[in-house]
């Protein structure tokens, strides 16, 4: 997940004075409600070392009723928490009904600092996962909200700020020993925050990354995604206790309306802030008709050896392709698979599920179709359409599309597991381009068909689609299987980046598998 | 699990042949019923060799209407299985909604006879239960029903079996290596079996195990455990349909009153095979006075040594009491105290819970009460008021106490890694000698405040809570944590038998530490 995040966003003063007024009020608010309904909520703070995690307290706490949480600092153990079960100081710290626990530090650094300092052993790391897996889900199940944040730097901005407090007397003992390792060893520390967050992003307690350069944008999101995290909760509660009180209730109480509309809100702010993965792709990117062929027969020669190689070595490869209508896809998948052996490689292109797959799990036709050793399935849309469009036109629910992104992330885990290379290929193009495509699409004889209506319809709901495509390459891109966003308004550009792509993972695992 | 199991139990032929033709006819009533309904069953059946997989299977299946299941035999994987992820068999095997699948064994294959056999890695065990947990999870959240049957025979048994198979050609040929190499090392697979009981019994997953040694009678439980759970899953669906429907249904449905009247029914029938764990306490055990004085000074005066050696140690050590009313936890915990050192140990009486209590979790205040390194930490009555108490008197959902068994196995499970010593005494006395120590109470006036209205009350519920006990004592006394049964009807006996043990496993583990 570390690796999508984009680290360049900043909050202008102006629009930090013009929108917080309105967060910090709701989020008294909630606040309120929460107590009232005698709902519990956890709020994590976890993050680099001088990611801000005691400024944004700080800032978080302002609009909360002091009577109503609780802070607490996680160090190291104390004597007497040595002398107990792991869990058990955070247990003795978990908040009444109607109260709120603001953890700077948590459990997960049992996970984290102290793997990274070896006092964790890792023939324990699968077994804290395992406890740290079921407290928060016994915890859920007994009604908390659990809000995760996670403060993400980079090792340069980290540096930075060490340095600045080193500089001073008065702040310098802030930075401590292991500080100063884990900024030698960023990458190390990183690799496991990044399991970390693939091993506990639950639908029952998820992980929000806070980009945390900056920070006033890091300040307005955390404030938006407690927002958003109560007021679902509230709305929630509030619907299960209307309908015990049966069908008397008609209309919308008045709780529920401040829910809900405070989770409006805070979607509507959250859409200011959202992850931008699509919107900093550099659309612009080309590549000219004559490199294109040269490069070209190339590539497909390389991955015409390659492919024996695989086959020669049984190695099973996975290839998922997304993207925008009309944003290159057939086209690309055409390019790849030209010169390979078609005995060797499956296209399957995913349509609507018939009645049989239909009554089976949503990842039932999908497992049917992965690839033996050896061989290579290659996916035209893939099983994330359960996170895009039954998301976005309200084929499965809510609950259902939120669990998807763990779900696929095991099965994505297992395949990896058994040795298969997995790769998800976002085709980007922006509207304009797209427009430029349907037009032609429909103006020649030989491609009309493959436009239809619905393909203006889901055009309407471009900026639907870019929340949701950005949430998954988000939750779903991981080092066993990862996404890659091709910039495709130029096809050249993109055809060449997917051989390319397919072509370097390949190699990479046969030379580990030597 | 498998500790408790008691495999003396039979059926007559003339009982089975009473009991059988009303079960037939449910289950194929609630067959229909999953198919209207598009309920996906999956019915798993495991256990030891011989044990009567098939024979059980071809039982079941005949009260099935034939178009709506599908049994699968699951041997060693097929070598294009061999080229597939390990679950990629069993997702190709999901069965549609409304139909069944009968697993003749199944993915558990993977961490059983493959693990013994040494072709699953010790180091990939954690990450297979990992991957099956999650499997039956999506497919669980999926609607589906999953039914986990455990045929269990004992060592003799299984011999006599064999035998018996060998010494027919036409027979012989069943018997593998394998099965004759699992015979002799019988222990070490029935360990396996026990931790995978203990890493997969969930609340959406839940295992039965099926005494085998009769065949009668294992086929009514089959039958029973199956009726339950698909009568249980109907009557939610169709609940929650209902609910759909708004409040324009009013009363039952057909299709609820036929669930209903089915669960019931299964509910009767399985208490008649209920697990006897308690029934079979012989509590004839006597102690006479003088012998009890002998061994009770004895005793006492190691305990104080063992209490010395674990403080020096810093072993933690956590003692659950529970039984019936008057059963003697205080008399036992007494003596076990008497002479121990006390500012080493702590008695915690465990009463309704308190207004804070009462606004956290219910583990919350068990976990804060947990001792510190060489400590002891005595429970007079415990967390499993949850599964008792709570169940029977409708102070938690059904839900609620059927997750509880987890979640408390999860907490022990935490207590015994970080090295604590649990136990857990069940004090089992019988209704007429409870009954005599209730009016002995109201006689005397030093023990009339002993005795309340609610005792009185409680022993009107003295089967339901039998009920709850068994299925408490089977499914949470795990090698980590185990449950005592004492047979209480002599209290001298009791007390001698609960010092005995505290000090049998204190001085194990002393050993174990060296």
């Amino acid at each position: 997940m570390l690796e999508k995040v984009d680290l360049t966003k900043t909050m202008t003063k102006e629009e930090y004075k013009e929108k917080m007024p309105e967060l910090e009020t709701k989020l008294g608010e909630l606040q309120r409600q929460c107590k009232h309904l005698g709902i519990p909520v956890m709020i994590v703070f976890e993050g680099f070392g001088a990611s801000g995690k005691g400024v944004q307290i700080g800032k978080l706490i302002q609009s909360l009723d002091p009577r109503g949480f609780r802070v607490f600092a996680i160090k190291d153990e104390t004597k007497e928490e040595q002398m107990h079960p792991f869990l058990w100081r955070f247990w003795t710290k978990t908040p009444e009904r109607g109260r709120m626990a603001v953890y700077d530090g948590s459990w997960y650094r049992k996970v984290l600092i102290n793997r990274f300092d070896k006092s964790t052993k890792e023939r324990d790391i699968s077994r804290d996962y395992e406890s740290i897996c079921a407290f928060e889900r016994q915890l859920s199940d007994d009604g908390n909200v659990i809000i995760k944040l996670l403060l993400d730097i980079d090792r340069q901005e980290q540096k930075k700020r060490f340095d600045k407090l080193l500089d001073n007397k008065e702040t310098a003992w802030r930075v401590s020993k292991g500080d100063k390792e884990r900024n030698k060893q960023f990458d190390r520390y990183q690799s496991m925050m990044e399991e970390m967050l693939q091993k506990t992003d639950t639908d029952y307690a998820p992980w929000t990354i806070i980009e945390a350069m900056d920070r006033r944008f890091a300040t307005a999101k955390i404030y938006t995604v407690v927002i958003k995290a109560l007021a679902e909760k509230i709305e929630k509660v509030v619907q299960a206790q209307a309908g015990k009180a049966a069908s008397s209730v008609v209309g919308e109480t008045q709780e529920e309306g401040i829910a809900s509309a405070a989770a409006k809100m805070a979607a509507e702010a959250a859409n200011d802030l959202q992850e931008s993965i699509l919107a900093k792709t550099d659309l612009s990117l080309t590549c000219s008709p004559e490199e294109y062929q040269k490069k070209l027969k190339k590539l497909q020669g390389k991955m015409e050896l390659l492919h024996g190689e695989l086959y020669r070595r049984r190695i099973p490869v996975v290839l998922g392709f997304e993207g925008w209508d009309a944003g290159g896809k057939g086209g690309a998948i055409k390019r790849l698979t030209e010169k390979m052996d078609p005995r060797g490689f499956v296209v399957n292109p995913t349509a609507s599920p018939n009645d049989i797959e239909k009554a089976h799990h949503y990842l039932w036709r999908f497992w049917r179709a992965m690839p033996k050793d050896g061989h290579i399935a290659i996916f035209d849309r893939t099983w994330y359409g359960r996170v895009m469009v039954e998301r976005i036109e309200g084929f499965c629910t809510k609950q259902e599309w939120q669990r998807a992104y763990k779900e696929i992330n095991d099965m994505e885990k297992d395949l990896a597991d058994h040795g298969t290379i997995v790769l998800k290929f976002w085709m980007q193009i922006d509207k304009d381009e797209q427009e430029r495509r349907f037009q032609e699409r429909q103006k020649n004889p030989d491609k009309q068909w493959k436009i239809t209506d619905e393909d203006w319809r889901n055009r309407e709901k471009w900026e639907q689609y870019e929340d949701a495509v950005n949430e998954m390459l988000l939750r779903t891109s991981t080092d066993y299987a990862p996404w890659i966003v091709v910039e495709g308004n130029d096809k050249y550009y993109a055809r060449i980046k997917v051989l390319e792509t397919v072509i370097d993972a390949i190699e990479k695992k046969l030379q580990k598998k030597k």
